[in-house]
């Protein structure tokens, strides 16, 4: 049975449920950073999902990609499956942007996080509540 | 036209062409490192890509990953769309050991490069060869 990784649970927020993946929002207020996490258990890897899985992670990664891309004017967007701290098959998409904190190295390790206040969080998911619906299914959990 | 960004084409090693990408090996000895770069031109994020060059470049990506993590017997995978510093879409797989110089850290600006001797790259890519075209069209480039 699928059960989100403590670690993820301690550093995210919970957005909501695409068919397949969890959508967590990085609780570090440096980057909009999403993390879509397939809700299989015991995947690490892409390609040991099954095959429609790993499809399916393709479109809402690509949907999800889409819509940060836009909704928060990016200037690049990092797309990662890493996975060395918590095995759990999780992946980044980041929106990143010329002028950040971390740019243009990627963001893993280089500052400590800097959680959201629960205003912030109100304010950065306000313009995605319904585009992320759009054409896709998509179901809200209040965290 | 698609070319090769001359930073891509500097830090890496041309091995072969997948339909789509073209399969580079990263100069740097301290982990096996692959690039896959669709040869598009003008193409910064996944989702740029046509629907079909998308499904393509996950196949490749996912034959790409299962070879590498089987003969190189990899502890993890880091697959990454980043383009922070080389805007051209370039996905890179990173071999991971739990002893390798950078774990459990990314790799990227972590260690200067440490490049590969002649020998040391006929050796790396032996095991590839063959592998790499099983059930896939692959076509090497003498480089």
């Amino acid at each position: 049975m699928f059960e989100l990784h403590p670690q993820l649970q301690k550093d995210c927020l919970t957005i909501g449920d695409f068919p397949l993946s969890r959508l967590l929002l990085s609780n570090d207020s440096h980057y909009p950073w999403f993390i879509l996490v397939p809700r299989r258990a015991g995947v690490t890897e892409v390609f040991e999902l099954a095959q429609e899985d790993q499809q399916q992670l393709q479109r809402e990664s690509l949907h999800l990609s889409r819509v940060i891309y836009e909704v928060f004017n990016a200037d690049k967007l990092n797309v990662a499956a890493l996975g060395n701290m918590v095995s759990q098959l999780h992946v980044h998409h980041i929106v990143r942007y010329r002028d950040d904190i971390a740019w243009p190295a990627p963001v893993w390790g280089k500052f400590p996080a800097a959680p959201y206040s629960s205003a912030a969080i109100a304010t950065l998911l306000e313009p995605l509540r319904g585009v992320l619906a759009e054409g896709f299914s998509f179901a809200e959990i209040a965290s």
